[in-house]
């Protein structure tokens, strides 16, 4: 028997049956079609309050590559002071709902078209080398449009307890820190518009201490390299990195404390004082915790004293959930039978997708009540990296419907 | 430095300019974008040619979901006996180029409308569970259709050295061994067409006599089930397994070897006396080492002394080749700097992908000649679970191209 994560909160259930946004599981499955990708704009919109709550003078941007679905963009839109993308297509979808001069976009290997289209829309360029410095010139120059240009510094610390480290050794992410200021000396002199700096030193960290230091250190490196440069950066990312709680053990970051500890940072800096603004860009944390995958089971089967769950989704939908994307030692995302939460775990089984793979395999040996042909299966922290982030053509099966749940 | 593996002995090269069906690399891409991968028909011609030399008696299968590129189907349907699909999405793609008869489909959450869809169409389907069993019984019932089934067995042996285990132990896939022959009698006795067994110890094995030893095992296994059973198995699908050397040190597995040992093994069996056909199910080994995949340098970068190439392509595309699908150690897949194919390495370089998460790197710390911005790179053994089993909508980037060479 393993372990899973623990449920996000939010959700809650009606003499057992899982809720989302006020209407059951099963009715936004009767509605939509299995398998089912649920976000609750509700939840997003309480992760944006407790952001603001906690981090009152620091501007929120929103990383569309966790979750890029169009209704989510359109609600997130208005409650977000900036949108973050990674290629011109993602760059199409944000400018569908915010304005060009609030969206930046970081990457490191943006070819001249995608740097083309984001001069044109007056979006902010995070340089990640200085070769792509001088193609955005040149290419803002061919245009006669001056080009938006922020230097993405590749830190010289690292996030502690990340689950991705970004910074402090080689990267392809950003310009070393020893660099930066002679990039971003070179890109004012040759007249952008300087939007000043991106730092992002790693993601999905649950360590509060971690993340409290990285910031600090964040803060001292911007102030560093901007006296360096010698012009004060309009505007100063410090990234992101804030993780949530996807497996058993881990605990939610202490949101409270941080914004604390960022404060007294922002009010000790003489950037502040210049009136430079700062940004925190998040993705997951603002997400995640909102989506549920729901999907039916197909089959029931005991095979050598094991008990499967074949449900008619699987790793094609929700790849990050069978452990096969970016993690080493596979454990559990939270998962429960639709309409029997809260119920006494009866069984251990085996909850695999319908994909003719062994690596299809959702949840591994875990207590649940038991669950029949016909019944639902939701999985928890399906909001971010979720349905874009899986190989949705594997095997041929039709691709999940999705649906942006608006509370009543 | 970290090696990669070997490139498939077929490619030659022209000046240093890697050469596929007679054309060189770049021009490829030149003619149908980047990046792109490049499927050579005379390569898996050859890879047939040679399973045919090897065994003259048995049946060939393609398993479609390693690559169902339509073009490279439809070449590849006239050289083989049967299709295999996973899906009803594949059985489609299937029909578009062979018979419902000779078509099979296996996958453990087979839907009622796949079902449906297979029992139409006269294909066999591969039975998974007892409960799938009753569910196509009824199906063709309800259709006027007799259903043509056989069964899965989920062996009691497993294929060692396999990059998958599927036998053995519990599994989702195939009925136990223990129970195949009692279902098999249900069916049989409530009239549907009897297709015989299904047996797959494993995948991806390059452990010569492992296969020998469990081709022999899966035999005796047929033989014995069928003997239970009391009625002749039409066909018996012996599977697959045959492993393609992806990493530095792999070796080819000996066809001839196999092949001889299994001719030996059929003509002691009762069951090819009495008239049994029999099938090796094959996908990766015929298409894996088929496909390259192209993709141009867009920057080239240093960072804190290690050397980048930052290439348009990426997981996206190829998320095996970054070590992200069923792997536990991240390996390099063999990879070249196409128009400078056996010059001397000059560098220790990564190629990392255009997506904004360090899990995209295709080839870590590799020797390769100098690449500049602009020149291609070739990364091998990208025709098996390559485009359709990566995460393509991830992070907005365009759909890769595909296309199949055939030679001049």
């Amino acid at each position: 028997m393993k372990p899973f994560g623990p449920f996000p909160p939010e959700f809650v259930d009606q003499n057992g049956e899982l809720i989302i946004a006020g209407q059951a599981a099963s009715d936004w499955l009767a509605a939509h079609g299995s398998p089912l990708f649920v976000y609750d704009a509700a939840i997003v919109a309480a992760r944006i309050a407790r952001f603001r709550a906690a981090f009152p003078q620091v501007d929120l941007h929103y990383a569309i590559k966790a979750n890029p679905y169009p209704p989510l963009l359109e609600a997130m839109a208005p409650l977000v002071e900036g949108l973050d993308v990674a290629s011109a297509g993602e760059l199409v979808r944000a400018l569908a709902v915010k304005g060009g001069d609030v969206i930046s976009f970081a990457g490191p290997g943006k070819r001249d078209a995608e740097l083309e289209a984001a001069i044109t829309a007056g979006a902010t360029i995070n340089l990640e080398s200085a070769g792509e410095a001088a193609r955005a010139l040149e290419i803002g120059d061919r245009l006669g449009v001056t080009p938006g240009l922020a230097v993405r510094v590749n830190p010289d610390m690292e996030l502690r307890g990340s689950g991705m480290k970004m910074g402090g050794r080689p990267s392809p992410f950003g310009i070393d820190a020893e660099q930066a200021a002679a990039v971003a000396r070179q890109v004012i002199a040759a007249g952008a518009d300087w939007r000043g700096w991106h730092i992002f030193a790693g993601s999905q960290s649950l360590d509060t201490a971690a993340i409290i230091e990285t910031q600090g250190a964040t803060l001292a490196l911007a102030a560093r390299l901007s006296e360096e440069v010698g012009w004060m950066p309009p505007l100063v990312n410090l990234g992101g990195g804030f993780g949530v709680p996807y497996f058993a053990g881990d605990t939610p970051i202490d949101l409270d404390a941080i914004g604390g500890r960022l404060s007294e940072g922002l009010a000790a800096c003489d950037l502040t004082v210049a009136g430079t603004r700062f940004a925190i860009e998040l993705g997951r944390w603002l997400v995640a915790e909102a989506g549920v995958y729901l999907t039916r089971v197909v089959d029931r089967k005991e095979s050598r004293g094991e008990t499967f769950l074949v449900v008619d989704g699987g790793l094609h939908h929700q790849l990050a959930a069978s452990g096969n994307f970016g993690t080493v030692v596979r454990r559990n995302y939270p998962v429960a039978v639709a309409h029997r939460m809260g119920a006494a775990p009866e069984e251990a089984v085996s909850v695999v997708g319908c994909l003719c793979t062994p690596l299809d395999r959702l949840a591994d040996r875990v207590a649940l009540p038991r669950a029949e042909v016909g019944d639902v299966i939701a999985i928890f922290l399906a909001g971010a990296y979720g349905a874009t982030a899986s190989p949705a053509a594997f095997l041929g099966h039709p691709a999940p419907a999705e649906v942006l749940a608006v509370g009543s």
